[in-house]
């Protein structure tokens, strides 16, 4: 049983490779592909597009179904809700830089209005 | 010039260790901490801490500044709102599958109301 940390260090971990994050893409838009379809786009070999799965696999962030010979691969999206989740907690250093600006920029309108003849 | 994917490939991978996510969150509370205040709960030296500081100010997740003999730190926002806007493209993963469970409750609700006398 892994815990929530150690999930969060997976998925985070997951998603710091550009090839990985590429390949989550691709099924956020064609969602059930084929690991053939999957390695199509990159220059890289199968066995490393395996491996990059095999990383996605563990931390939760894909499931694999096989039938036949054809290996299905579906995005799940927990671990990703649950990242965001933590980076939330943030969000108010940028919203509060963002009102900072929102002030700043009205009391800029302001004195320009009462300069106004 | 980091780019836009070396840039999130540093945050995810700085984010993907419980230490470094703890610096974090002590600075989410204290903004603007010492080192020696960061590094205060966590039981690793003093040199494990500065090297977690290192990772993370590569990142672009904190900046350091000296005053005399202590370094205040800083968390800097703007790597996390890139990886959460990342993130966000997957929302309706998540989303979807909560409408298809709202559509489900309201459908069963129907059921029962036609049911009754």
């Amino acid at each position: 049983m892994v815990n929530y940390l150690e999930r969060l260090d997976r998925t985070f971990a997951a998603l710091a490779d550009p090839t990985r994050r590429a390949i989550l893409a691709q099924l956020e838009r064609n969602d059930g592909a084929s690991i053939s379809e999957l390695a199509e786009p990159f220059p890289i070999k199968l066995p490393a597009v395996m491996k990059h799965l095999n990383v996605l696999a563990d931390a939760g962030l894909i499931t694999r179904s096989k039938s036949g010979r054809t290996v299905t691969v579906r995005l799940r999206a927990r671990p990703i809700r649950e990242a965001m989740e933590w980076l939330r907690h943030y969000e108010r250093f940028w919203s509060g830089s963002l009102d900072r600006l929102v002030r700043y920029a009205e009391s800029r309108e302001a004195e320009a209005r009462n300069k106004e003849p």
